[in-house]
């Protein structure tokens, strides 16, 4: 049985359900560190932690920065993001691309303070990023229970196998020495 | 054209869209207190505050609740809610009908704790209740731009016109008195 | 392989699929009487009676209501009903929520004679209730193969565990004894 | 602004619906005879009828069938069909093809008495037949608030302007003569 | 295992998938010739070539019309079909019913070239014809991993049980013997 | 009326539509070269072309690549893209994060060569390159009539306002010259 796979998840035997599978405790804390240098925790409430978010479309995340702490571009291809500010001060920002011309784009940013709000369309490139020297903490809310997450610098330069140095070199216009850097940077050591 | 109507609100001309259609702010305090007397306040983040909400599928609010406060049975008929509590100690409770026999269902409930979560799946009947003897606060995420609320007591016994006496006296198994109290309580003033 | 379960039902093989698998009878009667005192019968045509519906979106229901029979207030979570009268005189009403002010509402109701149709949007409470001195039958289709329903009375008084005394106290502003009353009267004795 | 199409209708002012948008009557009685001499009759409860539905993806229809009348082969590309028979005797039957061979098919068929149902889903070829010498009568749910039909036979052999000859006698197989034979039939005069 | 079904196909083990899972091949020439003696074959891509189709909601196909090769009126009932020529002249057209009066219908029509596009909207009966003493080739694509064929011409006269004669007779006005003719040109042999 | 937007298109008036809205041509030649200097252009089949796509949910397009032309990296938000090669010799890939760790991901590529096949889910970071020296053609289908494409590198370098110096030092540890000079490749003129 545990070699079959559907989209999602199985079900639990309705008659067996109860309160503990639509409950989850622990988010009034960060999250583990990141493995990168970035500064960043997340503390993700998904359907790992909450067995009962099967179908239902939604789910949420904590997120901690360190002063300077950055979440580096990246997209959720499954869900739009609608973030919460709980404490300090965090600069957020996303990538529109002109529907008629895909080699230019516009930025919408925002300085975000407790209490404010701000919302990332789904798929759209975007950063979080803490501009002040004391911790920010921020709350998200996504409507998938799979929302999925794509760190752009980590997907181009640390793949496994990697992408063609020729793609990487020509796409950015980069030296390979630059691009051995990146490489250097985001691949996975494991 | 404002008599025009579409199924969700009309859109933005995309050109003139800006930062600020994706941004809200004011959620570090507590809405307005409801005009009932059941101690809890709402501030609802949703397409009014942030027009860019419009077609993402995607809403929050926060909830305040004095001590005993009460968010009374009520249902979403047309999201998901996922409950955080961010300070006191709440109640929350859904009630899960037997799929085979409506007449028969059970409670799924659950005392909440700063950090701990709780999801709501959509229409289902569910209450909030501040246990503590401080201040309680929660935020709620919704998977609808547009969730809708449906309180059970003031659908029942406010609405304009009222349900039938007779409709309430039986359904309820309620003398026609408590049914007149009910509608004192319940009937919108204005 | 009765332990797995998914979102619906597994599909029969499709090889052994026949016209039996979209057929069902017995829709000319009015279904067993509901262990309420009501005065209604619930003749449900569903995926239990006829395998098919799987997946597809689609359901019917037969009532049968005694004079002065009613189907007291309740909800279809995940189901449209549209109501087409086929003997008696029939009051039907959806209550309406003010969607800028949930503590207020509308009722809209209609007294249906034969050919008569009413349509209850998705997850609105409402009632159908035998205004006349002879039985009454009515015929819904639902746009979901289980539409689901929330008899409120039931749900409120009747789940197991019970909601909490002081939220049935405060919400709906009764003495502990009515809602004691309302136990008594919605508690599943089984 | 008569000039303006959105997919599917424009919405009312939500401030001046009332009950009667969600209330339609006259389903008591066959609708009007159709065009053509196949003997039945269709009374539609759509989105013309009760404008209410818009958006909702229900809808309904009575049809009556004369002795020996028949809803020629059709399909709704729309919507699944879940009939119920109230009077008579109706054959029904819908074609299912070989997923793996489209030249190959199976016809899944039923003889329906009053309080029989049979489903048809979505978009497959399907007739329904008056077996019986009195009238017949059957309602018909629909998943959609407009499921639109194609009758074959108007469809092939009655469009403006017509297939070309060379596609339908050699599709079918058929003399020209045959083909204009048919045209004749099922071509609109007007 | 093998006896278990669900609405498309098992997932593969997402740690065991690879990019052969989603890649496939052959389609720069023909497939094979179907059994009907129309001049056309059909090479699908679709999941049962790609396993990583499934889910996805995207197939494509390729069609190779000999001279005056026909594929006869049929539907998609699953996936509207965008068509683009890359060789050869080309006739489709499909049928566009009336909505509010179904014994009436349009056909859209067009000669295609290479380069040419036309689209087909689900579930709408429509014909491809080599209009040429050449070979002509297109490309569909499908917005469904299992968009489904339903070829009218062997959908109503080759299912097995065959459709009662009363009903061919009647509904497209033929004698008994055209019927029979009918039936013995697509009917299956096997 | 040129002021009004809905989500999509509005729609023409049904009775005014005929053939040639669902009708383009000009797909059997390249597009127009794009502005950078990457050696691909694409023609894009959709709704701007073909207005009978609205509301349809599937388009397509081809891309023509000179010898060691690149599509770099870049994601469609809104549609998977079913790719055909038709000449030519295409490295293709996509980057499948793991679904536990953002920070790991592996590169599922292919060379295809005429009449290959590859699919890129929703919203995945992919590429395409002219290996050969000859050039190349592919169509790709797609499940939206508006999927839309994020080109990483003009995202990233590229909007107006440019997303501020400290994000993308520290989000790709590059130096602010490699910033500058990434900038400079990417940036809009006009």
């Amino acid at each position: 049985m545990h070699n079959l796979f559907v989209n999602g998840r199985f079900c639990k035997d309705p008659k067996l359900a109860n309160a503990d599978d639509f409950y989850a405790s622990g988010f009034n804390v960060s999250g583990m560190p990141t493995p990168t240098n970035l500064g960043f925790s997340v503390n993700a409430l998904n359907v790992n932690r909450m067995p009962g978010l099967n179908t239902l479309g939604i789910s949420m995340a904590r997120a901690d920065l360190e002063p300077f702490g950055l979440i580096s571009p990246h997209i959720h291809p499954r869900a739009t993001e609608l973030i919460l500010v709980l404490e300090g001060t965090i600069y957020v920002g996303f990538v529109v691309p002109d529907t008629r011309n895909p080699f230019k784009s516009r930025l919408f940013d925002k300085i975000l303070h407790p209490g404010d709000a701000f919302v990332i369309p789904q798929s759209m490139v975007h950063i979080q990023y803490n501009l002040g020297t004391t911790n920010a903490t921020h709350l998200s809310s996504f409507n998938s229970q799979n929302p999925g997450v794509h760190v752009i610098s980590y997907q181009l330069f640390g793949s496994n196998p990697p992408i063609l140095d020729d793609v990487l070199v020509k796409g950015f216009q980069l030296d390979k020495k630059v691009v051995d850097h990146l490489r250097a940077q985001f691949s996975s050591k494991s």
